[in-house]
């Protein structure tokens, strides 16, 4: 195993003191980067992603260029119904489409789960890549979509905001949703076992759509299948949880065996550590449209975050992917705010 | 004043002993009705909304088709930019569109905050024509966007998945944005006023991008204009706030001068009541796309909802919006649901 000079985001996740917090921003190797876009133009989404040089080279911008105290492998979370069997197209500056989605019995049976990781292996690739290049500079992590979030896509073919046909699925084939998102979780906990043989330093878990159900519906769609992957990841290595929206699920989340839990920022970093009764290392949540805001006003936010969720157990993040229109000078003035940060 | 056949709704409000709760659904006059669905093919969207004949029609719909407890007046919460003089575009299936958009100071100056709520007569002579049509069988609830809502469309000129502009606006131009809010805040209690004047026997106020905000933005952008109307309409009828996504915000507000606050399904009821410590007349939270599951699914939801919000002291409803793609038959079974339950 190879020595890192900056090992902050591992040891915050596994307890341990630190200095100062340790600090990365979701969706940091993306479109607010001018070398980003220049890539963007030459390569389409897919060439970028499946490209392990292309995927290498961006991963390591944020980290060259923004000082990030990590790196996240640049990927998409829908290559998991790609390898599954389904198309996924994605146009720039277009969600993503999936042509054909899950309806039946018949449709489930024919993902193919066996070798899904095999054919992602060009993630394993680029995983390996970029952690020579990296050279122990910071630690490398690895991800992939929950399932809950997956079988959205999958059954909505589509983006959408209230997620109706994936519930009603839900709702309706209750059975069949559960075969799907089994389906899902286990190629997904082959998937983030091969990262980590990669080089994935630690693996985050996105649930970007759990925030549409109730807390109930989550503890049904959602949270089991969660628990799976955090049980089965955890002698690979630390597992992050991000479940946006579902505050509610953070008190069962913290007694998982997750290291670490994201949170956004519709719950005041207080009542996150209360949720959790400050077992666990949370995640956030900086609302990304305050990158927006004048630099004095993001500095100042910054360290009013860290002073409420307390700098131990804590890794300084935003609570949702930073977004195209933020000045790169913008998202150097979070991470420098974390930097200066006085424990 | 009229003597109400069925006041369930003003008696939960008032939080009166009831012998069962009072049900109804936002957007119950819509898209979902094939009634509705005629009436569009014949006039455009503004015309039914300026049509005292025609919302009153629509407004009737769901009382003599669906059996609910309550009329909710058939308007928009954009009449109140519209008002205040801007342009607003709505094109069926479309979000709406507001081409000149809010910048500066001159542009805050510029709405004529005066005589905007005589600009909206007509909505006033359709409560009136509601009202009598009505003949007191159930009550009838008159609306308004709450401020933060309404500045988020005045700001970024159309819906949003993340009301950046709009967040940018607030965080960079703190002073503008609290000036804007005010004016909108003026405006909407005048309105608000009217309607009960013109025959609302309550009023709730949407926020309907509450939800967007942290809770510390939420408390500064948000609550202090809902308290205010809250506040300003205590002597004239109830008011029912409704800022959805903020249970952050559930136990400030519950020490309003509100009568009741609806929320929606991310939360659960029980949380819902320990946050209100069980002081105020909550509204809620049936997750609409659980109106696309089986009947015998729905009814059975509907019960474990209610035993778990308690008969009293509540308002069954949804906690959005119905959604176009519910079979009337459904929507009728949730509203069944609540009427066969045993207190």
């Amino acid at each position: 195993m190879e020595f890192l000079k900056n090992d902050l985001l591992l040891r915050a996740l596994r307890k341990e003191k630190v200095e100062r917090p340790p600090v990365w921003m979701m969706r940091q190797a993306g479109r607010y980067l001018p070398d980003y876009i220049k890539l963007r133009e030459k390569y389409d989404f897919f060439t970028r992603v499946q490209t392990p040089e292309l995927a290498t080279e961006i991963t390591l911008q944020p980290v060259d260029q923004v000082g990030v105290d990590a790196a996240i492998i640049f990927s998409d979370i829908l290559v998991i119904p790609q390898a599954l069997g389904l198309q996924v197209l994605l146009e720039e500056n277009k969600g993503p489409v999936l042509p054909k989605v899950i309806k039946t019995q018949k449709d489930i049976e024919a993902l193919q789960v066996e070798g899904a990781a095999d054919r992602l292996n060009y993630v394993m690739q680029a995983l390996s890549l970029t952690k020579k290049e990296l050279a122990g500079r910071v630690p490398l992590i690895g991800f992939a979509g929950a399932p809950w979030t997956i079988l959205c896509y999958m059954v909505e073919g589509k983006g959408s905001k209230t997620w109706d046909k994936a519930k009603q699925f839900a709702y309706t084939e209750t059975p069949l949703a559960h075969q799907l998102l089994q389906k899902i979780t286990d190629a997904t906990i082959s998937y983030l076992k091969a990262q980590v043989k990669a080089g994935a330093d630690t693996v985050q878990v996105f649930d970007s759509w759990a925030g549409s159900l109730s807390p109930a519906d989550f503890k049904t769609f959602a949270q089991p299948y969660l628990i799976q992957i955090a049980d089965a990841l955890k002698d690979d290595a630390p597992v992050i949880l991000f479940p946006k929206g579902s505050w509610y699920a953070l008190k069962d989340l913290s007694q998982s065996s997750a290291a670490g839990l994201g949170v956004d920022w519709c719950i005041s970093p207080q009542m996150a550590r209360e949720l959790t009764n400050n077992t666990i290392t949370l995640q956030g949540n900086f609302d990304p449209a305050k990158l927006l805001a004048p630099i004095p006003e993001i500095k100042k936010a910054v360290k009013e975050m860290i002073d409420e969720f307390g700098p131990q157990n804590y890794i300084a993040n935003l609570g949702h992917g930073i977004t195209p229109n933020v000045p790169v000078d913008h998202a150097k003035a979070f991470v420098e705010a974390v930097k200066e940060y006085q424990v």
